[in-house]
């Protein structure tokens, strides 16, 4: 018996739902060659940075085609915002099961079709192959910044103040709402949690701003405490935080304050995607105005400090008595 | 009872086998930061390719690890061949299921390694995620090329030639090897088919040498015909290939002498990785002078012509008899 509908062709999908996204840059060629010129502008470098999302791991199986398409495209303009990154264009590797069909298809480039507006890039090129496993979506994302001036991981300088950006902790309770695990949350939190969740809201937008302000920067997508590490790591410093001062939204609140201990989840979950930079405390002003300008919090949480041993970099969070507390895991591992 | 290994880090494998793979490129930053940085050298553009391959689709699941890394990295930089770019660095997105040791990533890397020297290039950023389903793994390629200079597929004329590099329809005779399909071939002749099925061999140094002598290119990798195809369709041309012309392995040779009825396989089977493209019959002696300087055969095997119907560009592969043969399929659809 001949299948309802014909199995989806490579070329004809290419064609009708991603070559249009592929038209605002005369160097993708409109996906009809085998690769993609680009060139910084002046005075710029290309900042490239790629990651994958696979189904099953990183999002539900069944989360809508759109969101997982934006999610897999901001994941990426979220560290390129962290390098103080403008992007530009993106490359995507598309892996799916036979039984994705043409609407879904549809739906996630409408998703990528969404998020070149909002963010101005441009899809350049891309693959798509079959799996007998779970859907995988690799993008590459392509940004550019003034030339040596993008804001590494290392740059942090003992004496620093540790910001972050928004708040932190939604997207690893919004996973918890997913997951069914907070019912007696009200409807509005459990909304707004579960939205953070889905639809990371990189900064774009004030990545930039920093350059000249930040002296390191990294994105939350690990957690804020793990994240912070890496920073710590590469610039050879600890880390202190003072947990009360961490941004959390009201709806974070009602949950923490419901008394569930998970104030320890908030500051090493994952999925954030909220810029988490060291600045000197010299340039306090100016990263106020930056704020209030982009309408973007930006929240003092701590301070970096000469490491207490060379081999081993700490981030030490204090509670509202000084003292450390114990979060268990510090935070997502990726690999599991 | 505790597995007898420790589940696999991702940060503790980068370090260990790809942070090396980044060394040569300063931009990469050690793969301690969240993106590289690069810029194409002066009067170049970057050109970019992704392509992904998956196992049991691209590769049998058995094959070894080094192996498939270069698989991964060869087909990329066949593409920027045959744009005519110099390739320069990689992206790479590794997802691998639960069943893959340390050990295999080792070797993974150690292909890689290997492949690096070979071509000059190194990886500059990646990202490792695991899957319920088979290994996918996506390369970005970063090459460069003279500005406005890269070898369309569109840019072919009427009268133009068609050539190709190498021989043609090994790839596809190899796999039938593996899959034990030729029995009675001879073990050299069956060696050398598998090898070029294994381990495609791009033609990165000769692709740069054909900007200014080849009007369009692309590789083989559908198929001869099917990718001819592909050219014909962006050049608003048809093509006309005779079948006797196409240069052919001692090995290929004696599968298709010995009556198997394969010369259309040869010609439609995918995965040769040689470079197809059009030139004008003027640079036919700077052709020949730069095969030999560069040790590739470059093989004429047909001609372009105006097409006999706008709407629907033909590739006619003619017989000793100048008859048109029926090839069935015209090649690899990827979509499977």
């Amino acid at each position: 018996m001949p299948s309802p509908s014909p199995p989806l062709n490579e070329f004809e999908l290419i064609a009708r739902y991603f070559a249009p996204l592929a038209q605002g840059t005369p160097g993708a060629y409109g996906l009809l060659d085998d690769a993609a010129v680009l060139s910084p502008s002046s005075g710029n470098e290309l900042v490239v940075k790629t990651d994958t999302i696979v189904a099953g791991i990183d999002f539900p199986p069944d989360t809508a085609p759109e969101l997982i398409a934006r999610k897999a495209l901001r994941v990426n303009l979220s560290d390129l915002a962290a390098k103080g990154a403008r992007p530009c264009a993106y490359l995507l590797d598309l892996v799916l099961p036979p039984a994705i069909d043409e609407a879904w298809v549809a739906a996630f480039a409408a998703g990528l079709s969404a998020d070149q507006k909002e963010y101005g890039v441009s899809l350049i090129g891309g693959d798509m192959s079959s799996t007998s496993g779970p859907v995988v979506i690799a993008v590459s994302a392509l940004g550019e910044a003034p030339v040596g001036r993008i804001i590494r991981r290392g740059g942090a300088r003992a004496g620093d103040l540790v910001f972050v950006t928004g708040t932190i902790g939604d997207a690893s309770l919004g996973l918890r709402v997913l997951q069914g695990a907070l019912p007696t949350l009200e409807a509005d939190s459990s909304a707004f949690l579960l939205e953070r969740y889905r639809l990371p809201q990189p900064r774009v937008s004030l990545g930039p701003q920093l350059i000249g302000l930040a002296t390191a920067s990294i994105d939350v997508s690990d957690g804020l405490v793990a994240d912070l590490h890496h920073l710590c790591s590469v610039s050879g410093l600890d880390a202190i935080v003072t947990a009360a001062s961490v941004p959390l939204s009201a709806a974070a609140r009602a949950v923490i304050d419901g008394g569930n201990g998970v104030l320890a989840e908030a500051l090493t979950g994952g999925d954030d995607y909220e810029l988490l930079f060291t600045a000197p405390r010299a340039v306090l002003d100016r990263l106020n105005e930056l704020a209030r300008a982009a309408s973007v919090s930006i929240t003092r949480i701590g301070q970096m400090t000469a490491s207490s041993d060379p081999q081993k970099h700490r981030v030490l969070v204090l509670d509202a008595d000084h003292r450390p507390i114990d979060l268990g895991s510090e935070g997502w591992k990726h690999w599991r």
